[in-house]
């Protein structure tokens, strides 16, 4: 017996196709700092994602061909974000805060041919671009000094003179749903940035996951601001969600200021946002200072790193927002879970140890914990193994560079599953609960010691702004905890108090011995604490430390 | 390039494992009749499925093979629901109101050999099984009179003595996704019925769509009712949905009666439900007559065929329950389309003029209107034409029988797209209104009159409990409409003032001349009315016609 069904396949031009009509009327709002925002219909973004895709065909892009975008959250990024997957490009988006050498290495390693640019990142990308050896074109999007430009190398072209009288439709091209779709390159903090290849059919069961009830549950009655960057993970897979079901965008542009984004809520009103906390944690900062009316946020979603439980208690007890904790990564689209309390569950209180979890997995990521010697460890709450994942959003190679094959390194793969590098336990009821990355378990007198859980505990402490904990070589035991703390302006407590405050938290024998305090966490292109740097200065004894 | 994703295929084994892990503590609960319904977790619905394939491999069920099941809704249905496709054999439905005739002959199209059949529907069955020549094996499932099958052909067992004592996990296959998985014929009122055969791809991305917030938008706090049968369209991919999310289910088993529907929403509360219009209709006058606490339902889903807005109303105004009008078929896995008002209409009174649409095709739902001369016409509200959709849950063949290919009639297909047979119109932010079956359109004197436009205006007529509209010959127009009638008890109401009642609302020349009292209108086995047969009585001079 065969199926009966219909063979369609799952593409961005079904999506692009249905926002731009049936949720035509849906708006991109996007921020200008000047008082009255950029206002598209999804109806317009259509149309001008047609025109562009008609620009970059004269312009020569192919199908499968890479091209870049170097972009804030913007309306211009959202027609890039059709246009180029829908003609059967690569959209490709450029991590603004990479270091430059990263930037050129990325654009180099996967060839792009064409790259579109803000003009307030030229000062950025007009020193780089001789050493970017693939790009021919440049389309320059919105206002910018382009006399930085001058005899580059690359054709200039500005965004709307290329659009401008071009067909508002485009005959797209019926793709195969496993044709590549859009590429992001990880900012990982070891070796060179890796890129990841998402399909059409990854991004489009995304999109639906990501609107699923269980997961942001958003409509079209909603408006989603999404602070996390339109140039990493796709901006959690939020703007093409947006076209599946109408649902309202508000783009901050270049505009990341606590104040700007204060300001941005207060006056469009969107129900929904999503950032990493370090965002959270200095918009907090700013409400204290200057009171703003946010109460039209229902829901707020925190990722990219461990959320300190501090800061989701503060922005519910203090602004009446719920904030929703996931879990995901660039290889993983990067819906990987969310921690959403179980239904039993109905006192506010008890939903607390389920809701600082990562949460729980959707039914289309599969996931396992592998213990230290490869055994698949049981869903048991207290067996912390590394957290593999296997699903169709889930990466299962790398992106081999410009006619190459994918590569599948083996720190990074298993049998088709994809090793996440973070480590922690699952409840028999499927809540994740992760403790570190695996590199930075601290690995004391055979046993573990979990860095977050430290961290977690110094910054839920009312004087300490950021704290971040470290693995460093100790004699004795292998590996020892070092705690590195910002204070709070004005604050008051020692080491020995903090110590104290530890000690009621957590077993003695993992208390840090040494401590550093900082003036801030060192941290990578997308907020995370960067532990590498900060274990570099203590090897290169640039930390001033003290022993208790 | 390539994409970099894995290549996971979607198959109800990764639902049937997320459901009885991740969601294991939700809940099953079967209504019995007897005061203690049977109540089930998901994980022990999944230990109990694996239970059953065993036992099905035993009885030699191979892949691809359909396998019948002859149910009510309940929990061992949703066993079967789940071991006979991640088995890799094929779930067979048969819809046990269909006329005995018909019952065998699906039988024998699909080549069931194994059936599993509720003890209750034993009377049902028996008298047909000499007639249904593939059938090898009956599984018997729960109570029943099993001396009515003293001396039949295929072999007899008993459910719980089949699953006693096999293992409790199963080694599923890992199957392509566009594997068969199940399937329902449908019970058109025209011709044998056809067969549609649903892939682990279609029921997998339907689950999704049912999940989505724009959808019924469950969650694993909701408890869902599904009415609807599962021996039809899958109960609206409820079951399958509810794995992939946790959602707690409620079964009727055999007691659809308007009282035992109503104690059992006000017993176990809960939270969505979804029929047909007369069961709402039915439960309506339950509620009528004997108050219930049905407090607990936050939505109904309405679908199966339009929807009196009347019926709407009162379940809103009377009850407090939302009410969301849905459209879709057995070829559509089901749903198409679903009627929640655009996020721009905030007033209620606003909203209703949307709400009695057939509403908004999600984005897998591609859909077009053809005119009577075979042009795509446009979204406007006003051009009528032939609903025509393509999507991946959508049926683009027929089962053609065993060892047959599939067919593809060209009044059912045309290029790849299912052609509904429902005639409508869409607007231009997509909100599908269906007047009429194609068949079903009155046309009189070179203009179209809508049926079911006359029929909801009848009964907005507070003495009228059912109306049904036909087209019957005309010499000067061709044809003409018939208004058969349905009287509340105790109604004064004559013919002519229906039809001055009629005349406010729609033009004078599509008001009937042709009138006729009925005790009951005639129902096709899914609760729709059977035209057919009104047609038929018409022209065998069977009814009492009066003329105005």
């Amino acid at each position: 017996m065969q199926s009966t069904m219909q063979d369609v396949p799952l593409t961005l031009s079904r999506i692009l196709a249905h926002g731009a009509t049936v949720h035509g009327r849906a708006q991109v709002t996007t921020w200008t700092g000047e008082g009255r925002p950029d206002r598209r219909s999804f109806a317009e973004i259509g149309a001008r994602a047609a025109q562009l895709a008609h620009a970059l065909r004269d312009l020569g892009v192919e199908a499968g061909e890479p091209t870049g975008t170097l972009m804030w959250n913007n309306a211009e990024h959202m027609e890039a974000y059709f246009a180029i997957p829908c003609m059967g490009a690569v959209l490709h988006t450029l991590n603004l805060r990479l270091a430059p050498e990263q930037l050129v290495w990325i654009v180099n390693h996967a060839a792009d041919r064409v790259v579109l640019v803000n003009g307030s990142l030229l000062p950025l990308l007009a020193p780089l671009l001789p050493r970017m050896e693939t790009v021919e074109h440049l389309v320059v999007v919105g206002p910018g000094d382009t006399s930085l430009l001058a005899g580059c190398r690359p054709a200039v072209h500005d965004y709307e003179t290329l659009l401008a009288g071009r067909p508002t439709t485009y005959d797209w091209p019926e793709l195969d749903e496993r044709h590549p779709a859009a590429m992001c390159y990880t900012s990982g903090t070891t070796g060179d940035p890796k890129g990841v290849v998402y399909s059409h059919r990854s991004i489009y069961l995304h999109s639906m996951q990501v609107n699923m009830a269980e997961s942001f549950g958003l409509t079209s009655r909603d408006t989603s601001l999404p602070i996390v960057p339109m140039f990493h993970v796709l901006a959690w897979g939020l703007p093409h969600a947006a076209f599946l079901a109408g649902i309202g965008l508000l783009l901050t542009d270049r505009f990341l200021q606590p104040a700007a984004i204060a300001e941005m809520i207060e006056t469009e009103r969107p129900t929904h946002a999503a950032a990493v906390p370090t965002i959270w944690q200095g918009l907090l900062g700013e409400l204290a200072a200057r009171e703003r009316d946010i109460s039209s946020l229902r829901a707020v979603v925190i990722g990219g790193s461990a959320c300190p439980p501090s800061l989701m208690r503060d922005f519910e007890e203090r602004h009446g927002v719920t904030v929703v904790q996931a879990w995901g990564m660039t290889e993983t689209s990067p819906l990987g879970s969310i921690a959403h309390p179980p239904a039993t569950v109905t006192d506010p209180d008890e939903a607390w140890p389920y809701r600082i979890t990562q949460g729980r997995f959707p039914a289309s990521v599969e996931a396992r914990l592998i213990g230290p010697d490869g055994d698949v460890l049981p869903w048991d709450g207290e067996s912390a193994g590394e957290l593999e994942v296997r699903g169709p959003w889930i990466a299962g190679a790398y992106h081999g560079g410009a006619g190459a094959e994918p590569v599948r390194p083996d720190d990074k793969f298993r049998d088709g599953w994809l090793r996440t590098g973070d480590v922690g336990t699952i409840t028999p009821d499927g809540y994740l609960t992760l403790t570190d990355r695996a590199k930075d378990v601290i690995k004391s007198g055979g046993e573990w010691i979990s860095s977050v859980e430290l961290e977690n505990h110094l910054m839920a402490h009312p004087e300490v702004a950021e704290a971040a904990v470290v693995a460093v070589p100790d004699d004795k035991w292998g590996e020892r905890p070092l705690a590195t703390v910002v204070l709070r302006p004005g604050a008051t407590a020692g080491f020995a108090e903090l110590r104290e405050f530890l000690a009621l938290r957590v077993a003695r024998w993992q208390l840090p011995e040494r401590w550093s305090l900082l003036e801030s966490v060192p941290k990578t292109s997308v907020g995370k604490f960067d532990k590498k740097v900060l274990r570099k200065r203590y090897a290169d004894g640039e930390l001033a430390v003290e022993t208790l």
